[in-house]
C-alpha cells in the first residue's frame, strides 16, 4: 500500500507565529461543549426496536415482578397494575403505553455557586453528558501499583480533582467511603465531601430512604437557605430498584418512591447481567432490561404523573468462561448503545454504564475498552454516560490518573460527536482554488487562522511530539503524564465550596473530614 | 449514583463445567468474521453529502489538477477531460457523473494456497476488512523501548506474525526495508517477504511502473504458473497518484495508469492534510479529498471503463500548534468516517487510514486513539481500514506487540459491527419467564449453552481476572502480555509459503533473505 511518508507534513513553518498567537488568545476549549447531540449511530433497525418493545411489554404484562412491598402495592394496584397468578406485580400493555405517552421528556440538574447557569445540565433525548459514578470499593495507588480500600478522603479528593476537569460534567460517588461504616454518617459525609469539593451537578445514592430529608437539609444550608434545593436541584438521587431477573430491591425501591413523591428527578440503574441474571443473548438481555426499566418508569408515573425519571437500562455482560462480570468487551459497548437507542425510541432522558474497563492499570487495554464503549454510547445519543471517569478493574477500583485520562478522552469523543459543519464558508471551494492556482500554504491562510480555535480540540496529555523528542524527554507514557497532572491538581486545589455554611453543616451533621485537612495535601499526593 | 456492587456477579457457579465443555469444543472465533457489514453510523446528513459532492464537482470542473504528464493527457483529453486557462486538467461535471454511474462496485482479492476460498476478500460497499499498510521507516524495539530503522527481515517478521492473527485480514508493507536501497531490489524483496510469510490477501506499492511486470512474474511463479495471478489476483497495487493540493505525483500516476490498463484493481490513497495541504475546516478538507479521489476514479474509468478502483479518500489532520501531522485525535476519527460515508454515497469500494495513533508506546493513549478511529471507521462502513495493525508514532513506526494488540481489538470492533440479532428465539421471552417464576440461574440454562460460542468473542490478551489474581500474577499490562504472544509466534512460526517455487524465484530475482534464515529466530525475538 501507498508510501505516505512523503505526503505527511512535519513542522511546516507557514504562519506559525500567527497561529500560535491566535491559539494563545483563548482559554479553555472552544471546539466542544457539554450537551452536544448524539444519535447518529443506530445499532438497531426500526423493526428490532419494535420487537424489543413488544417483548418488554409481554414480560411486564405476563411475567411481572416479585418481591414487591405492601406500600408499593397500595400505590399502584388502585391505578391499574395487577397481581398475576404467581402473585407477581404486572402492568397491562395499555397502561404502560399510556404512561409512556405522558412521561417527562426532560429534566435539569443545576450547578451551584459560580457555575450556576454556565454548567447546568439539560437532560433530554440525545444530549450527551459525561457523568461520574461507580461506588468502587478500592482506590488505585499509582505509587504501589495496587488497590487499597477507598476512603472518605478519596471521595473529597476525586471530587476536587474533577472540579478542574472540564470534560467531566457531573459529579458522582466514584468510590465508597469504606472507612465510614455507619450508614447515616456515611451518606452525610459523602454528600458533604461532594458539596465541599465542587459545584458541578451531581448524582448520588443513599442507603436508606430516611436519609433523604437530611440530605435536602444539607443542600439547603449549602445553597442559600430552606427551600433553595427544591427550587434548583443540583443533585439527582437514585439506585437500583430492580434486582434482576424481575425482582424489587427494597431499599432502593423505597428511595424511588420517596423521590417520586417529592417530584424530584428519579435516577436509576437497572443492570441485568447477560447469561447470569438475564439471557445470554444480547437481544434477550435487552428485552429484560427494557422491561425492568419500564417497570420503574411506570411506577414513578403512577405515583407522580410526569415526574422526571431516567430511562437507565444498564445491561451488563458476563464472561461465560468464568461467570464473572466483564465491563470492557465489544458486547458491552454494543448492548449499551442499543439500550440507549431504546431509551431514545421512547423519547426519555437516558443513562448507561460506559467506561467499565476490565483493565487494572491505565494501559492499552484500558484505552481500547474505554474508547470503544464511550464512542458507541455517545454516538448512540446517551444522555448521560455514567461510570465515565476513573473507573478500572471491572468497576472494582477508581484511579486519579485515569480520571485525568478520561477527561482528555472526553474532549476527543465530544469532538467526534459535534460532527462536521458543512456550509459554503467551511467547504472553502474558493480557498482551495486560490491555494492550488497560486501555490501558497494553507497553514498561513486567513481561513485557517479563523477556524483553528473552533475546529480543533488541542490535547494537553496526548503525546504528539516527534519520536526523538519523546525519547529525549524520558519516554513517558500517558499514565505517567496523567499522574503528573493529577498530582499537580491534588497538591494545589483544596476547595471548600460550603464556604460560610460550613460551620452550620458541621454543627448539624457528624462530618468526619476535619476542616483543616482540606487545606493540606493528602499523604498520597505528597508522595510523588 | 447507584451502588452496583451487589448486582454484579463474580464467579457464579451454575453450569460452569457444562459451559467450559461447550467453549472448549470450538476452535477459533465463531462470533465474528471478516467482511461484516458496517454503515450504521452516519456522521453526515443527506444534505451534507450532496453539498460535499457538489463542491468536489466544482473543484474538478473549475480548479482541476496540475503536474499532469503528456501520457496522461493523451489518454484523457480525447475522452472529454479539458485543460483550463491555467493549463490544469479539469473534468466536466457531466463526465464525472457518467463515469461514476459506470464505475465498478466491487472487486475480489484472493487468498493463496490453503487459504484460497476461505480468506478471499470481497470488497464492496460497507463490507468491513482490516488491512495492514503504513510503510513505516522504523520498528519499535520492546527491549530498548526505542525505534530502530526497519529492515527487510522486519517485513518478513511482521508478515509471518500476521499470518497467525485472525482479525487482520489483509497483509501490507507495514514497514519499509530501509536496508535495501536499490528500488528494484527493494520492491522485489518486499514482495518476496510477503509471499513467503503468509497466504492472506495483500496490498502493496511499487517505486516504479517498470517493476509491475516483474512482480506479476513472481506471483505467477508463487501461485501455479504463467497467467495464474491475473486469473485470481491475490495482491492489489497502488500509491498516491495525487499530491495535495490538486497536483499529480508522477511515479504513482504511472503505476495507476499501468494497473488500470491491465484491468487490475487500482488501489489508492489520497491524503490531503487539513490546514497544511487542504483547508483547516474539516468540510473543506473533505471536499478537496473527494475531488482528488474522484479525479483518480475518473482517470481509471477513462483508461479502462469499469476497471475496479478504490475510493480511497484519506483525509489527514494537522496539529495547528506545530504544523505536524497528527493521526490520533477525534478530528481524524470523524473526518475518516465522513470520507467513508462519501465513498458509500457513490457506492464504491472504499478504504481509509485508521489506527494512526500518535502514541510512541502501546499505552492508554494508544488504546484510546486506536479504538476511536477503528470504531468510527468500521461503523461508518469502511470497506478496508488501512494502517490497521501495529502502527505507532503518527505512522513513523510499527511494533510487533501492537500488531498483536490490534488483532485482539479487531475482534472487539467486529463484534460491535455484527450488531444484535433480534428474533423470538434470541429475545427469549419464555426463558426470562421461566427463570423469573421458578428461580433458576441463567448460567446453566440450555439457552445460554446454545448461544455462548456464537454470541461472544472471548479475548485472549484482555485481562478479565480479579484484581488480586492480577496482582499475584505479576501486575502485567497489555503491552507485556502482547509481547509474550508476539514473541511466542515469532520464535516458532517460520513459514515459507513459496514452497517448491522458492528455488526458481531465487534464481530469477535478487532475493536478499537467506533461505536458511527463515528457519531460525531473528535476533530480536531471541532476546526476550
Amino acid at each position: 500500500m501507498p508510501d505516505l511518508s512523503k505526503s505527511r507534513t512535519r513542522r511546516r513553518g507557514g504562519g506559525r507565529e500567527a497561529r500560535l498567537a491566535v491559539q494563545q488568545q483563548t482559554t479553555g476549549n472552544e471546539a466542544v461543549r457539554a450537551g452536544l447531540s448524539g444519535g447518529r449511530y443506530k445499532p438497531l433497525t426500526e423493526a428490532d426496536q419494535q420487537a424489543i418493545h413488544n417483548a418488554a411489554l409481554t414480560i411486564l404484562e405476563r411475567t411481572g415482578l416479585s418481591d414487591h412491598t405492601p406500600e408499593l402495592l397500595d400505590l399502584v394496584l388502585p391505578k391499574g397494575a395487577l397481581l398475576n397468578d404467581h402473585g407477581r406485580l404486572c402492568f397491562p400493555r395499555a397502561l404502560v403505553e399510556d404512561l409512556l405517552a405522558g412521561a417527562a421528556r426532560e429534566f435539569y440538574v443545576y450547578a451551584r455557586g459560580d457555575r450556576e447557569g454556565k454548567d447546568d445540565m439539560h437532560c433530554t433525548a440525545e444530549s450527551v453528558y459525561f457523568a461520574n459514578s461507580g461506588t468502587a470499593v478500592t482506590t488505585f495507588d499509582a505509587e504501589t501499583m495496587s488497590y487499597r480500600p477507598s476512603t472518605l478522603r478519596d471521595v473529597y479528593d476525586f471530587t476536587r480533582l474533577v472540579d478542574k476537569l472540564e470534560n467531566i460534567h457531573m459529579l458522582g460517588d466514584t468510590v465508597l467511603a469504606t472507612d465510614v461504616p455507619d450508614d447515616f454518617t456515611h451518606d452525610m459525609n459523602t454528600l458533604y465531601a461532594i458539596l465541599a469539593g465542587s459545584q458541578k451537578p451531581a448524582c448520588l445514592t443513599f442507603r436508606d430512604r430516611s436519609h433523604l430529608p437530611h440530605a435536602i437539609r444539607m443542600f439547603d444550608l449549602a445553597s442559600g437557605g430552606e427551600g433553595s434545593f427544591m427550587k434548583k436541584p443540583s443533585v439527582i438521587f437514585g439506585g437500583c430498584p430492580v434486582v434482576s431477573p424481575l425482582r424489587f430491591g427494597r431499599e432502593n425501591l423505597e428511595l424511588m418512591i420517596d423521590t417520586a413523591k417529592l417530584g424530584l428527578t428519579v435516577d436509576l440503574a437497572v443492570p441485568p447481567q447477560a447469561g447470569a441474571t438475564a439471557p445470554a443473548t444480547l437481544a434477550g438481555t435487552l428485552a429484560q432490561t427494557v422491561a425492568e426499566t419500564l417497570a420503574c418508569v411506570v411506577i414513578v408515573n403512577l405515583i407522580n404523573p410526569g415526574c422526571p425519571v431516567c430511562f437507565a437500562a444498564w445491561p451488563f455482560i458476563t464472561d461465560l468462561r468464568s461467570g464473572s462480570f466483564t465491563g470492557g468487551g465489544g458486547e458491552q459497548a454494543l448492548i449499551g448503545a442499543a439500550a440507549i437507542q431504546m431509551g431514545n425510541f421512547y423519547g426519555l432522558p437516558t443513562s448507561v454504564g460506559a467506561g467499565m474497563t476490565d483493565a487494572k492499570v491505565p494501559d492499552a487495554q484500558y484505552g481500547l475498552e474505554k474508547a470503544l464503549t464511550f464512542t458507541l454510547a455517545a454516538h448512540a445519543g446517551a444522555n448521560r454516560l455514567c461510570e465515565f471517569g476513573g473507573m478500572m478493574g471491572s468497576l472494582m477500583g477508581c484511579s486519579f490518573e485515569s480520571m485525568v485520562i478520561d477527561d482528555e478522552a472526553g474532549g476527543m469523543i465530544l469532538r467526534t460527536l459535534r460532527g462536521i459543519e458543512v456550509s459554503d464558508e467551511t467547504l472553502g471551494v474558493d480557498v482551495i482554488h486560490q491555494c492550488a492556482i497560486d501555490p501558497g500554504h494553507f497553514l498561513g491562510n486567513p481561513h485557517t487562522l479563523s477556524y483553528m480555535n473552533t475546529e480543533y480540540v488541542y490535547p494537553q496529555l496526548m503525546d504528539r511530539e516527534r519520536t526523538d523528542t519523546w525519547e529525549n524527554r524520558g519516554k513517558k507514557d500517558l499514565f505517567q503524564r496523567a499522574r503528573e497532572k493529577s498530582d499537580g491538581i491534588l497538591n494545589s486545589h483544596f476547595p471548600n465550596y460550603l464556604g460560610a455554611a460550613d460551620a452550620q453543616v458541621r454543627d448539624e451533621f457528624p462530618i468526619q473530614i476535619p476542616s483543616d485537612d482540606m487545606l493540606r495535601p493528602a499523604a498520597r499526593a505528597k508522595s510523588s
